[in-house]
């Protein structure tokens, strides 16, 4: 139900992912008849692959999330991440309140033993392909150990997808130097070059666009300004560009000339590509889309839980967790 | 002598500067054979506007910042910051070493009273105009205290150079919401909303560019990770626009009708016009270069410094200082 948009866009992705995804079956989860009249509206039944789950409440973007885990019960929330819990569902993607999906599926789910705290990753475009980034804002302060089981869940996730033998993993910090940053990032950093990861070393902002890592491994608050200040600068980008486009009648023609190149690029760089932050470190899979995802930008983050499903992301966390206890040495 | 170029940069940016400037006096400091070459390439005689100090040594760009404090007594950064100190010199120059920078300056010219730790404060762009962010490396940690001086400080620079009445003031988090972010983050905004600035709130990473606010506080790891972030990013998309453009004779036709626009575009864009950071919190005038600028580049960082001595920069944050002890309350 969540989102900025509801229904309206989730049930529109969830029917069309489903529909090119037969060996998929989605359950949708809200008040019964707002689904029901978006399924009437796309011309869809209800079937043995597209199955309602009545819940009577909805979550608010901005409940408070302790109020919601409360006082929420039956939220369509609630009740997915429940689907998870008990089996029903292999995985569970949500666009609404990051935080209060955060502490349900906290609650609901518990940790993967070796993880004392989840995190939120995403993949992000590169020079070079793509980078999975994480703690992206699920926590504001860290510990050097947090950040090394970042590392930990960001290496399965990064190799489960990308298919990467040993990813390797950046430190994000203000100068590739070990004597910089802070004391937190310092002993972060001796912690995975002990750790039999494939530790690259501290990375700077830079180099999370270049791609010089597979993974970049930050605290939330870092990372959720990197992330916001991106797509801050992306949008600012585009609209100059657009206004460039828009001066006179020959910028006009110039666009018309430049458009195939115009529509490539903007595909390319189209952030609606990399929707679906994973909620990394708990019992189950959960996928965050972006709020204001339309059904285009949905459908990748339901893309992002069935991969994560398909190739056994937990299992994957698990065996690289258990093999860090105790720490490894140095290869 | 500074930055990655040295004086075929500096010392081209330098005249061109006095030259377009003529109440201004340049004094070039440094290896006087090597400036010396590059005034008679460029064929300039030294004469009352344009002055050679002669400084024998160069601190490197991956120098301790302690190792120069200490051994390069007579390097063209520190003479230059001894020229400001002495009273010789409005302000200093360089795109060198940024943390010997910073620590010879903090040296030999001292902190202003009410001013704990120096920052680094920078120009961006933004949607509606620009912004002032800062602190964008000088410190790692900072207290609440720091970040309440940055914002009195970014308030005078801000208020200076864009003559702006009562610039607003935003305290980066990872949420627009009181109740987010981390301790420093929280006790800051409470003593900025009684500080008497023009304190507008939280903002997010995308607020930068939005031009939210007229200055962004945030201390020195966070803004770094931001900056570089954005120049990462910008470069990404530039790579992907010029790859798309060239891919085919059709699109590098398509390039050639849009150029009049990509040209517009990239000179809005062009980072080169925001060059020059600000050392603030120091009693004098320090500028700092981005080591990889060229001439053009160098010549905004001069005209930076030139502004701040202009517009009495050095008054202005120790009236805003002043009015700040006792702490105001709420208006």
């Amino acid at each position: 139900m969540g989102g900025d948009h509801g229904p309206g866009v989730t049930v529109p992705a969830a029917v069309g992912f489903g529909q090119r995804n037969t060996d998929v079956q989605m359950i949708l989860v809200g008040l019964e008849d707002v689904i029901q009249r978006e399924l009437d509206r796309l011309e869809v039944a209800a079937d043995s692959r597209i199955v309602i789950r009545p819940a009577s409440e909805v979550v608010s973007m901005d409940e408070a999330p302790a109020a919601a885990l409360r006082g929420k019960r039956d939220s369509s929330m609630r009740v997915s991440i429940d689907l998870v819990k008990s089996g029903e569902a292999d995985c569970a993607v949500s666009a609404g309140n990051t935080g209060a999906l955060m502490a349900m599926s906290r609650f609901v789910l518990k940790m993967l033993p070796g993880v004392e705290r989840p995190a939120i990753a995403s993949f992000l475009p590169t020079l070079r392909g793509r980078t999975v980034m994480l703690d992206l804002g699920a926590n504001v302060n860290c510990t050097p150990a947090h950040l090394l089981q970042f590392a930990i869940m960001g290496t399965a996730l990064s190799g489960a997808i990308d298919h990467g033998e040993r990813p390797s993993v950046g430190l994000l910090n203000i100068g590739e130097e070990d004597i910089k940053g802070n004391d937190v990032v310092k002993e972060a950093a001796d912690l995975l070059r002990s750790s039999g990861l494939n530790f690259y070393g501290n990375v700077e902002g830079d180099d999370i666009y270049k791609g010089t890592t597979d993974i970049v491994v930050c605290d939330g608050f870092v990372g959720n300004v990197a992330l916001k200040t991106s797509e801050g600068l992306a949008q600012m980008l585009a609209a100059y560009l657009r206004e460039e486009f828009k001066r006179s009648i020959f910028t006009k023609l110039g666009a018309l000339f430049a458009l195939p190149v115009i529509n490539r690029f903007k595909r390319r760089v189209d952030h609606r590509r990399y929707n679906g932050a994973s909620l990394l470190g708990l019992r189950g899979i959960v996928v965050k889309s972006h709020g204001s995802a339309d059904a285009f930008a949905f459908d990748f983050a339901i893309q992002r839980a069935c991969e994560e499903v398909r190739y056994g992301l937990l299992d994957l966390i698990r065996a690289r967790l258990a093999s860090q206890q105790p720490v490894e040495t140095v290869e």
